[in-house]
């Protein structure tokens, strides 16, 4: 009974695991929806009762297969701190929380709803991939992690310093300046954050001229180790 | 008689299906850019009828054209449901509603005079390469594609948590703040929306330091895989 | 004499040519400064004499070396119609215009100064290796073209006819709405033109999604073949 | 004793070595962080106090580093200027003249504690891959850096030319005009500084043509790069 349980919550190659991981997959996308509809102004009442009814209905079966993934789990303790376990819970926590706690903080609660995207990830197999393509360039990626802190770091210094006294109430100190440097150096640029004098202008353009490739190299390095990832995945079958 | 139509209609290798080919390009060309120009403000009488009558030169030869691709056609359903035949005939469809339908319904309906230019790829065999590159790419495309959905989500439904009460009518809901994360992620940046809280800054760098690399890994997964479409053309040369 | 005079001018391989090239390289910088500096507002009248007379320092020594050249080529017809005869005869003409036509069309002819901009690659022999490069994804590029004028096409299309009763004066007609397209497609996103109707919204997240790819492969692409342009110059040198 | 010395602060081999070596990067993180809060307004005294307190502690103890590194150096004057000679001075020189000079320079001379962050590479040995990565593509970024530079002289004098009648406070000089030019080209496009006028908009559609593909190469290319960095490190192991 146990391992029947077992093989089909966690075995994709049986046809009951698939059908069972579809329908969860279901219940995830339709929750994530109800969630967003949620949160329209002017909502009818008639909408809401049937939002909070799928969201009822959704709870009740995450609540179920949580509980059902502890009893089939060889070591239970291990599934309950594992990532996806704690996801899982994340997933139907805030709820029971609703009525012993004041309404401004479940609020803050429903948030981890949202958390219930990350359960899709289990349910795609495929997204394997990107884990071997993230183990092969974890390296270089950590370097560039460090090497955009410290050029950001350096350039939000830098702008402070040309900027602060044009602009007091946009770049207030280092910490204010680095939203300019988030802004900047990923070519976002909303257009609420730059500089007025021509120092600061010399500065960017700098900044720039370096700044830009340091921020973009990353993807260029995943999109190689995803192209790598799949040929030892191609190895493997043969 | 039939099979020399064919030949004029399907085959570039011939000198008159080239010359035919050519033709219909031109008159695409001439089609879409007439329909660029309706759009004008303050036009002259002059120019409208000279439009007009574009138009309708170009309708006759995309109709007689759609009509003997039916007749040459060895299987005309399999052609009228394929995709070309599906964007000849909405190439076409528009002017012959016009008559018995009431003006605001015509105007939606020129937007498929657009389709047009879809028209264009059949004639320029040399967008097979791109064709040939998709397939390659596939599966990492719809990776991608579910991961930013999933991405997309996350960082909508935070953003509308952090910046909802500081700005409304901005971030209304977690649909309106998914026209923040578009934005965001592909660093467009108009300006019309942007976190203005510490929370949401904070939360709007994390999102970008992810974010960024998701959304622009695609164009170096598609430039790799042309780059092998191409090797494999020229191994079939050989 | 003759013979001499060449190999100054065209070989870099001789101690006088080389020296050559670096003098006129210094003089086509200064003159491109003297350019920029020239259009600052409020320059003192001695500034303003400085300018003109290395203006006419630098011209002089352009049309010394325009004129040598055409002595010096084995086919000198052929070097004034070249690339480079155009550019060196381009980056003298203006001046000698000034005297003889009004003010406001001399202003205009100024622009052609910069031409002398392009000059500079013919003394940076380096610069080749971009020239392989771009003949090897010639055709790439040229597709990418294709591509990306029907794309722009259907998104100026597209979102002009959600955009345009809303904002008819930001997209007046489909003309009007490429600048959206361009400033969009190429995520630069200045903000003076963006979708307000949920309708425009949706369109411009798929348009997005599509087209920031588009736009960004030839970068890729180019990026791929200077790296085997290289490779060929490396195999040459064995 | 000088020997032993020059283990701990040279050799990361051994364990003494290492802890000196996380021991100062967690003062240079700790000193950069100080410098940061110190510019949040509306700080209280007390904190302002300890913030002193921090600074004064960190000085002292980069200021002995300094000396130490003197007097272990073989070669004490190749050191003191040497990069990290230099950085590891201008680190600490700024506070050195507070007492002397007035509150205005000081202010300036602040910025120098900036400096303390290049610190932080010469612990990170991991850093060393961008070093190999950047002399491989050293000419073709150079290449770049000649060939960007022409363009943006180019497009900075035309968009002048374009928009300066039409927007003269913008547009005011080709210097000016260059400030459009670096935010058009790297995409960020704050949206303070763009054309108006059709001729404009043109020019601006033909330079982002070309000119985005320009900048973004190099990123392109520094990836590739890295990547064969990597793989010259993995065969150096064996």
């Amino acid at each position: 009974m146990k391992k029947k349980l077992r093989s089909i919550l966690n075995d994709q190659a049986t046809k009951k695991g698939r059908r069972f991981d579809l329908f969860i997959q279901a219940m995830i996308l339709i929750s994530l929806l109800a969630y967003a509809i949620e949160t329209l102004p002017n909502l009818s009442p008639a909408t809401i009762k049937v939002l909070h009814f799928i969201e009822i209905v959704c709870l009740v079966i995450f609540t179920i297969e949580y509980i059902l993934r502890i009893i089939v789990a060889k070591k239970p303790w291990k599934y309950i701190f594992s990532f996806y376990g704690i996801i899982d819970l994340l997933a139907i926590l805030p709820f029971y929380f609703q009525g012993s706690l004041d309404l401004r903080s479940v609020r803050a609660f429903r948030i981890f709803r949202v958390f219930r995207a990350f359960k899709l990830i289990r349910y795609n197999k495929a997204l394997n991939r990107i884990h071997v393509a993230a183990s092969l360039v974890k390296e270089e990626i950590v370097l560039f992690f460090i090497v955009s802190s410290i050029f950001m770091y350096i350039s939000s210094a830098g702008i402070y310093f040309f900027e602060h006294e044009a602009q007091p109430e946009v770049f207030t100190s280092i910490f204010h300046s680095a939203w300019w440097s988030v802004v900047t150096l990923t070519t976002v640029g909303y257009g609420d954050a730059y500089p007025v004098t021509v120092g600061g202008k010399i500065f960017t353009f700098f900044i720039l001229l370096i700044g830009v490739g340091i921020v973009t190299i990353p993807a260029g390095l995943v999109a190689s180790a995803l192209h790598k990832a799949r040929e030892i995945e191609d190895d493997k079958k043969k």
